[in-house]
């Protein structure tokens, strides 16, 4: 922009030396021009965009650049109208949100966020049964984890047996919770096991120096925690959100405290949970109104915007057009981050802060400042603090202390979200490719890229690799399986018949 | 952005100071909480987007912009690309520059500029006449209004005349000239006349002193001048350069000086310009290389951009579909914008700095900092400060010294100002419209507006305001234009043939 001069800095103090003492120079010829009849009006001056000007206040273009990014959504909305009309249609939210698809008499969705009480309620027996030592520790741990494999495997089943009945949208929140579902139950049983081993260790070495003179104490202990635990929950949490007693193990294992726990804004369990004083209203109905008229918005930008964009993308993509393709991409990136950046506000900001206000959960860190992430590994660490500090809880830390190095327990970590990433795609798709796994995996290319750039070009530029690989490797993704998807479901037959509209 | 509470600061103490109490008890808690065997991850915390979170720093956003920004360049670029192909044609350059149409054999555009000298020889004389005492200082004037009104109607009648003889572009610049010459001339005629007048003034005075001994003062004074007027001129100039004595009048009165003020990068004219010590060689060149690749990348973005968007507008402004020709409209408005920044920075930094340093012309004050305005008045005033000096100089100081209100001076400048605008639209265009004169009309209320909302709504939006109504305003003129044209032209069956395509 500005015509710099890019020299040494001695040249440069010279000719400032040499600007000094031509302006004195000129100083004195001005105070003898001034006294002319020809009203001298000019002066030495150097334009602003020169370097020696030494202006720098370039602000209004931030401005500049906002109001054409404003121009240029304003037109592609006119342009979409005008091209597509209004495609808005309530009735299909209904669809999406029930799972039931246009032929279909069920609506398999609910039925299946019904049936997820079933592994949740399994899951506290057997966690009953081991802290009343009715089960060993072995076996206990075989059933969670055949108990958590069976429900992670449930949708998709049930999804590829019921096929038709299925709308995409539906199908995929339903995979959602099940995912969920999946890391709060992981975490629930960790941290019990962990409560249970302390609790062992602390008895058995009390047992220990007290079996010199008493032999009843295990058997005491364990009466004491069934009377504990026939404690009136209620009245505990109400003391410890007034400051003071902590619940112990074995007390939590109720339905009460679990289903806490499922509804609260986390993936991490804990015993105690901080909690707020009391509701903000303000607060909560704003939260409640961001929920509501962001859903439709969402929603209105899916339907109106993103499902044409992907359709029309689907003959270049096909044919293998490069300069098509990249124009469809393009277009398709537009919509497709405003509605991630839009799922992203009303998921962590609005959504999961309208929950911890209900359940005056007081940890509300659900994000850390991604925007201004300078290399990928930063974003990763900072855009998704729940499943961020389930992955560093209940994976990096056990994986390290069972003894394995750290990179290995990266590697753990990246492999078993690149899996739930695939499984959150595939399984609603019914379409078993490995884009979305592919590119969990080009991540870690892509996070050296943008550390090398981070060092070598600056931290502006690093965000700005941060911010076009999340605008352009989405839809890229989007485009890849909705290509396979028209392929495997309608037959190479469809792709034609497109093209010859 | 941020889910900020909007209240009053007695609330805002009152909660920040339960926060406090809060926080004092929850730290109690967390420490009791951390000696848990269950490893507690969760501590009180807002959310950023939280107005109680007090953060601030969405830098990220920015670089988030200008990306968006570029994506959306570079989709429109394909979409130009695959819907147009290349339309670069460097043929057509030859025609514009030489103002020879298509069918036409002469170069209109270059004989208009050789005849140029023509009033400015004329000029000088008539100068030379007042200053010798030849001519009385009456008809002297007379001359000069005469001469400068037939050189600023000449192109008119030419291009009238030579109708289908001329390029548009040809004509434009032909007509540029034309108006920038009568500007220059003005300023020449108007110094010269304050120079003689103060110069008689005092010979009167002194003339009225020595009377009293000598008689023949005037006469001696006369041949004085005539003598110095013979002096080798560019000693003078050198000595000058080297801040010494100054030209006085009527010394300056040669081809020499005159044609220097007329390539010089200014349109007030000064006896004694303030000078550069040297020519800086890698400044020269840099102003030289943006010269040629700019002017071919605006030539470019004219052919590629510019001529098939205002040509696909011109059904939909016709048929006066509102949504059509709002999402033509803004379509129009980016490349017309970026056309326009880079004929800016073309002229008035490559361009003019580029005469500057050649002629060691030391006032490069050829624009302010125009994109912080926040108001119109202030973009006015600073985006073209050849034009605002000379308005100043030789048009509001002298109507208010003549005893009119600073009110009427200003709306002198202003018309001045936008008959020229649409002088510079209307010759070249042949289409003797007011749409051009309209806008700069316009300018008062959106000046009145842009006023209001600097001081209701902030500087930053008075700053928007004046960005919008350049990327706006300027597109609608050229299509008001464009549909004129065509119409007179070709005749509104022109406009039934398109709409069948």
């Amino acid at each position: 922009m500005t015509g710099n001069e890019h020299e040494g800095s001695g040249v440069r103090q010279r000719r400032t030396k040499s600007v000094t003492r031509a302006e004195e120079i000129q100083k004195a010829e001005q105070r003898a021009r001034r006294s002319q009849p020809d009203k001298p009006c000019h002066r030495p001056r150097d334009s602003l965009f020169s370097w020696s000007s030494g202006f720098d206040n370039f602000t209004g273009f931030v401005n500049w650049g906002f109001l054409l990014l404003g121009i240029g959504g304003i037109r592609l909305l006119l342009e979409n109208f005008i091209k597509y009309g209004i495609r808005v249609d309530p009735r299909q939210w209904y669809f999406f949100l029930s799972g039931k698809n246009d032929g279909g008499k069920e609506h398999p969705s609910i039925l299946l966020i019904c049936y997820s009480v079933v592994p949740v309620m399994l899951c506290l027996l057997i966690e009953k049964g081991l802290a009343m030592d009715i089960m060993a520790h072995g076996p206990g741990m075989v059933f969670h984890v055949v108990n958590l494999i069976v429900m992670v495997l449930m949708p998709m089943v049930v999804i590829h047996v019921k096929e038709s009945g299925f709308s995409l949208i539906g199908a995929m929140y339903v995979c959602m919770l099940y995912a969920i579902l999946f890391l709060k139950l992981w975490s629930y049983v960790q941290v019990n096991m962990w409560c249970r081993l302390s609790a062992k260790s602390k008895t058995t070495s009390q047992g220990r120096m007290r079996r010199q003179s008493f032999s009843y104490t295990d058997l005491h202990s364990a009466t004491d925690a069934k009377q504990n635990g026939g404690d009136s929950d209620e009245t505990r949490h109400d003391i410890n959100g007034g400051g003071k007693a902590l619940v112990q193990y074995p007390d939590n294992l109720n339905l009460f405290d679990l289903y806490y726990y499922i509804l609260a804004p986390t993936l991490c369990y804990e015993l105690n949970f901080p909690r707020t004083q009391r509701i903000r209203k303000r607060f909560l109905i704003k939260r409640i109104l961001e929920v509501l008229v962001g859903c439709q918005v969402v929603m209105s930008l899916f339907q109106q915007w993103m499902i044409p964009s992907v359709k029309n993308s689907l003959i270049p993509f096909s044919n293998m057009d490069v300069a098509k393709a990249s124009e469809r991409l393009l277009k398709l990136a537009i919509p497709n981050h405003l509605m991630w950046l839009c799922f992203f506000y009303l998921s962590f900001h609005s959504y999961l802060n309208l929950m911890g206000e209900l359940l005056h959960f007081a940890d509300r860190n659900f994000y850390c400042d991604w925007w201004n992430a300078n290399n990928i590994d930063t974003f990763w660490r900072s855009w998704n603090m729940p499943v961020h500090r389930w992955a560093v809880r209940h994976l990096y830390i056990p994986v390290v202390e069972m003894g394995y190095s750290k990179t290995t327990a990266s590697i753990t970590v990246f492999f078993i979200s690149a899996f739930f990433h695939e499984y959150l795609v595939s399984v609603p798709l019914k379409t078993f490719k490995i884009w979305a796994f592919m590119g969990m995996m080009g991540q870690i290319p892509l996070s050296v890229l943008s550390k090398y750039v981070e060092k070598h070009w600056g931290a502006r530029s690093g965000n700005i690799v941060v911010w076009a690989s999340l605008i352009i490797g989405q839809p890229l993704c989007i485009m890849m399986y909705y290509h396979d998807y028209v392929v495997t479901h309608f037959g190479e037959t469809l792709l034609e018949d497109y093209s010859v509209v």
